[in-house]
This record gives C-alpha cells, sequence and structure tokens, in this order.
C-alpha cells in the first residue's frame, strides 16, 4: 500500500471516527448499525481496510451523511496522518526528566 | 446488491466516464493511467464494479480531481440513475409517428 492510500485511508477513518462520536455511536454499536463486524469497524477507522463501496456507502447512510461530506478535503487531512498515531497518544505514562 | 447501491455505482460511473471523456481519454488509456484493466473500467463506468478504495482514489488521482468532486452530489443523481440508460439513448434513429 503506498503513502498516498495509506494517508487517505486514515483520514477517511479518522473523518469515521469523529462522525461516529459525534452522534454518540459505541464502534460496537456503529458497527452493528452499519451491518459489519466490529472489529472490520476497527481497521476502517485505523485506516487498515482497503474498504469497498458498498462498505463506504453503509457508513454514510448509517451516520445520514452524503458520500461528499464523508470525503470533503481528505486530501489536505492526509498530509498529516502519517505522521500522527490513530489513537490519542496515552497520557497516563508520565514521562522521567 | 440492494438498490440504493446500485444507484449510486451508476451515478459514480456516470461521473467517472463524464471527467474521463472531457479529459480526452479513451477507456482504454485511462484503464491503462489508473493501471487497472480496460475490462475492469467499463464495469466501473457501468455501476457493476463494487470497486475499492484504493481504486477510487487511483481514478481521482488520475483525473486530478480531489475524492470529494468525485462523490459531489452522487446521491442526487443516482435517483434518476436507476431510471436512464447508462449510455445516452441512440440519437440517429427516428422515432416513426
Amino acid at each position: 500500500m503506498d503513502d498516498t492510500l495509506q494517508g487517505l485511508l486514515r483520514a477517511f477513518g479518522q473523518r469515521v471516527r469523529e462522525l461516529r462520536q459525534a452522534q454518540g455511536f459505541s464502534q460496537e454499536g456503529f458497527a452493528d448499525k452499519c451491518g459489519v463486524h466490529r472489529t472490520f469497524m476497527g481497521t476502517i477507522e485505523r485506516g487498515e481496510s482497503n474498504l469497498s463501496f458498498q462498505n463506504i456507502a453503509k457508513v454514510a447512510e448509517t451516520l445520514g451523511v452524503s458520500l461528499a461530506v464523508l470525503f470533503a478535503d481528505l486530501e489536505n487531512m492526509s498530509v498529516n496522518a502519517g505522521r500522527k498515531p490513530a489513537s490519542p497518544p496515552r497520557t497516563k505514562k508520565t514521562l522521567t526528566k
């Protein structure tokens, strides 16, 4: 998988996660509503799945957004996606000096 | 494949064909540039392929458009897509009264 694709998939996954969380869905509940397995939804949100048009359409429909909204400005998001971890950094660990 | 998905795939295929033709690509030349087989590009343009994110991204990149442009307003296009033939009607035939 090349870097451009990887960046776009990560940006797409972040977009899905943000919209899903904004609507108060758990990942599992959202996966159920989309009709996919929760582990598959995890791979989508982490940008690890080269998902199909059908699954992209399911996600858009379940979120109640257009496909254009799901893809809006993804190229600009993806520029930084490769440099950031998919999950927020763990804040419980304190750094020793 | 349900009707909604079929309609979206057809609308997507029409969009790809329009943009490809507007840029003066033959279907075969465009398929080559995307790195896919020309018969596969045919299935995409006819809405018969449930293509992957990777191939969607390749098409967008080759056309030089953003993913948002490729998906813009697809839902409204798809409302009629099921009722229209994928190709324009033949105008050479004249209708008899």
